[in-house]
This record gives C-alpha cells, structure tokens and sequence, in this order.
C-alpha cells in the first residue's frame, strides 16, 4: 500500500489569502488543531514583510505558540535570507522556499527574475542546511500562469533539476492557479522524479481538477500532497475562486483508493468546522460538509 | 481520439432541487441554450406528480416550447407507464427512466421495490419502443445510499444485467449521494459493459470526486456523461450541498484531457453565467466561475 505525507497550509496560503486578518495566536491554535489529526507536516507561518502581507505578521508570534509533537513537522515559508534569518531564530524545523517559473509571475510576486528567484532559493537551502534544517522548494506556477499562459514542461524540469543541484532536500510542483488536468501532473511528477528529488505537489481546485491531480499525481509516484484545510484561501462567493484544495477532499479520496495519508478524517472534519466558525463563512471545501460516510 | 456524449440534466435534476420554482418558459429557455452548446442531449423535463415536485410541473409545457435542433436529443424522466403516457404526446425522443438499487431509497423515493422499480421501468421501455423512442434507464444510488451505505458491486451488476434483459438501450450508473471514488467507478463501468449495453456515467460533486470518477468513467469506456450546468441542484450554502456536478467542470478536465465531447466550453459557460442571473445565486460549478484558460 502507497502512503504518501499531507502538508497542510492552511494556516499560511489558506489564511493569506483571507480577507481577514487572524491574530498569531489564532493561527497558532489551527496550526496544532492540524498537528493533532496525523498530517505530517504543517506550514504554519511566512516570513515576509509584515506590511506586505498583514494576514502574515507576526510569524515570530506563531511559531513560538506551536505545539511540538511527534511525527509532525511545523514549516515556515522564506522567500530570501532575510526571511530565513528570521525563521531561524525560531524551533521550526523545515524551511519552504519559492519561486515561479513564469517571468512575468516572480517579477510581480517576487520582484525577481526566475534565475535570481533560483538563486535566492539556492542561498535559502544553503543557510538552512547550515544549521541542521531540511529545504524543501515550491516552483509556482510549475503548469500555467496568468500573464504567461500555459508552462513549458521542459523549463519546469530544468528549474527541478537545479533545486536539486542546489542540494534541496524536496521539490513541489505548484498548480498556483488551477488550470492542471492530470495527465499534466503525471508526466510532470514522472520527468520530476527523474532528478530523484522526492516530489510533492500542490494544487489549487480552481476549476475542480485537483483532487483528480493528486491522485494522478500519487500514482506517479509523488510523496507529499500540499492541500489547506476547509479549502480556505480561496472564497466560493469571490468572482474568481482560486482557493488550496481542500485538505479533506484530497485525503477522502486518497485514503478510499487506498493511499495512507495517516490522517484521521474525521478529526480534521472537526477542525474544518471549527474554522468554518472563527472565520464565519462556509469554506469551499466539500468533505467536511457532507461528511466522511453515506 | 475518444468521444462521448454529455447530457446536461440542469432543466430537470438540477432544477428540481432549487428552492426557487421556474416557470416553465424559462425551464425551456434554459434547455434551449444549453442545446446550442453542442451538448449531445438535453434531460429537459420530469413527467412526475405536479404536487410532488413543483419544481417540475408543467413539464408538456416545457416539451412544448423546445426547439428541435440538429445533433441535440431533448429527453424527459419518467418513473412508470403513467409518466411515459404524458411524455407520448409529446415531441421529446428519448425517455429516461429510473429506479434506485437501494430497496430503502427506492422505497422511499420511488415508492416500491427495487423488483417493482424495475419492472415498471421494463414497461416503460417497452412503450418507448413501441413508439420508436430511445430508453435510457438511470440506477440511482449505484455506488452508496444515505440510509443502507455502500453499494454491492454484483447486485448493481445484476441489475444492470436485467435492464439488458428489458432491452434497456443504455444504462447509466448514478451517484447519487457523491460517495465514489475513481477506482470504484472505473470498475462498475467495466463490469457494466459486459452487458454490452453502452454505459453512461451521472456523478454527483458532493465529496469532490465528481471529475476524478467522470474521467475514470471515460478510460473504462463509458460514452454518455450526465451533468448539470452550473452544478446546479445542490447549493453551495446548504449545510450538505448534494450537486449534480458542473457540466462546465467535466467538459473542461474532458477537452484538456483529449476527450472529444463536441461541447463549446464558453458557450456553456455563457450559459452558466445567464443561469447565475436568472436563478440570482452563485452556482456551486468553478470553471464558470475562473474562466476555461488562464
């Protein structure tokens, strides 16, 4: 039997992108509600500017309320060696660096170009390694981008192949805005592999192919599955939904075709409505409304 | 190049779950669009109990304000002889007919037995053929029923069998409360074309699984796709939302997948967005609501 690892990042790309600012100890209390219901890992927190991205601030505050407990790692995400000098000084012990792969999406989200946006990431993964951290790198827009269009496979495997000369422990390839089908994030997950890197995914639902993109995905021998509880992070009432796929959704159907997930659905159904309630609006998510059974 | 039909079901099991009744000038106006979209067939009216289901009374009316198009079957749901006499006088060419593999579900939905559902759906397929229509026949609750749980792959089979034995000329495995997962999906089509009836897919969205399981559906050979525009039929704010899944949705992971459906994805879409307007409520679907490229 398969077992794959459930990062969860609800509380940072779920709660960025909240209209809603949630305070650190809010975001804290999710982060270990998460850590209780066997996901194995959690990105808990983001170390950017705090004025860029207030839903984010503070994540000093979060980290220190975290809850260690075994078998669950707490990551944070650094875009350079200012945001990793940052991390750390806290007990985080797994950094998240990324990149895009589209020029025009890392000029407007990272300021950068794609190499310096590789070069950054390569300076991240360095210092972590430095001081006993893993390195795991998130090439976003790894399958479409919205200024760009659709990705060019080969440029994605050339920037996967230099996260792993740069020693990265781990690669993600990012659906950053849905528009995937899986025998895309097949074959991108198979010519991933190639470098040997372990390979995870992250798939936004945006127009409802996620869930079939991570088990494709599985099936293709990827072994992590980013996905944010509840599906938060992108609102159904907004014009454009571009939320995380639903943690719930993702591991309903992994664990009913037989992929161990180690999550107990169920208990994060129950953190799915618990964030229903401290955000009060319904979440985009599926499973934690109808419920795990008939 | 595979290529399947799609049926949207919107001006029947999507409108008969919205709280809001249409007249039936606009239930046609709906059909009508939706026939313009290269959509194979059309589920346009229920010949049910008007008392019963409001949503769906004055279903001659419908029928009648149809425009007849080329490539386009307009089709009418019946339950029994009753219903099928209603649907003869009018122009629809196709009747699809239906009774639940669940005995609790069928009673309590159909009134009967599965044995009673089944022979009156073989009665009606006789009349159908009798007067030179096509008889579909839809096995609601297929996969899983709220009240007995999962289904017995071998009774579904057997059942299936038995519609070959009516003369069925198509049979269509429903999931009707959205509790199947791909693997599941691809077998039940797989054991149902041993018939050598062709097999048709109607999935609901209610866990996510919804274009997973359509695709699966496909790989295994089945060539008809029920879906509703919009998703209508289950709301996104109901506590546990029960949608037909978003032909929009199916037909996008279809195309990219390199499955002809003959559909114009932005003239459906077009028309999930007048639906929007009409109905004055978001639809559950996302590829109307992201748009089909990035």
């Amino acid at each position: 039997m398969t077992a794959i690892e459930i990062c969860d990042v609800g509380p940072r790309d779920g709660l960025q992108n909240e209209p809603e600012v949630l305070a650190p100890e809010l975001r804290a209390a999710l982060a270990n509600r998460l850590a209780l219901t066997g996901v194995a890992r959690v990105e808990a927190a983001s170390f950017v500017r705090d004025e860029l991205v207030p839903q984010m601030a503070g994540a000093e505050q979060v980290a220190a309320a975290l809850e260690a407990r075994d078998g669950v790692i707490f990551a944070g995400l650094v875009l350079n060696r200012h945001g990793y000098e940052r991390l750390r000084a806290t007990a985080l012990a797994e950094v998240h660096a990324t990149f895009a792969a589209s020029e025009t999406f890392q000029r407007r989200n990272g300021g950068s170009s794609v190499a310096e946006g590789l070069a950054r990431t390569a300076a991240v993964i360095a210092a972590a390694h430095a001081d006993g951290r893993r390195a795991t790198v998130t090439i976003s827009t790894a399958f479409g981008c919205p200024f760009e269009g659709r990705a060019d496979p080969m440029q994605v495997l050339d920037l996967v192949a230099r996260c792993a000369a740069a020693d990265a422990d781990e690669v993600v390839l990012a659906d950053t805005i849905g528009i995937a089908v899986p025998t895309e994030v097949r074959r991108a997950v198979e010519r991933a592999r190639t470098t040997r890197l372990p390979v995870g995914v992250h798939l936004h639902d945006t127009r409802n192919t996620a869930v079939a993109c991570a088990l494709a995905a599985v099936e293709a021998g990827a072994t992590l599955v980013d996905a944010s509880v509840g599906g938060i992070g992108g609102c159904p009432f907004a014009p454009r939904s571009t939320g995380n796929v639903a943690t719930e959704d993702v591991v309903y159907a992994l664990e009913r075709e037989g992929v161990q997930t180690g999550v107990d659905l169920d208990a994060l159904i129950r953190v799915a409505e618990w964030l229903e309630r401290t955000l009060a609006h319904p979440l985009p998510g599926k499973v934690y409304r109808a419920g795990s059974r008939p």
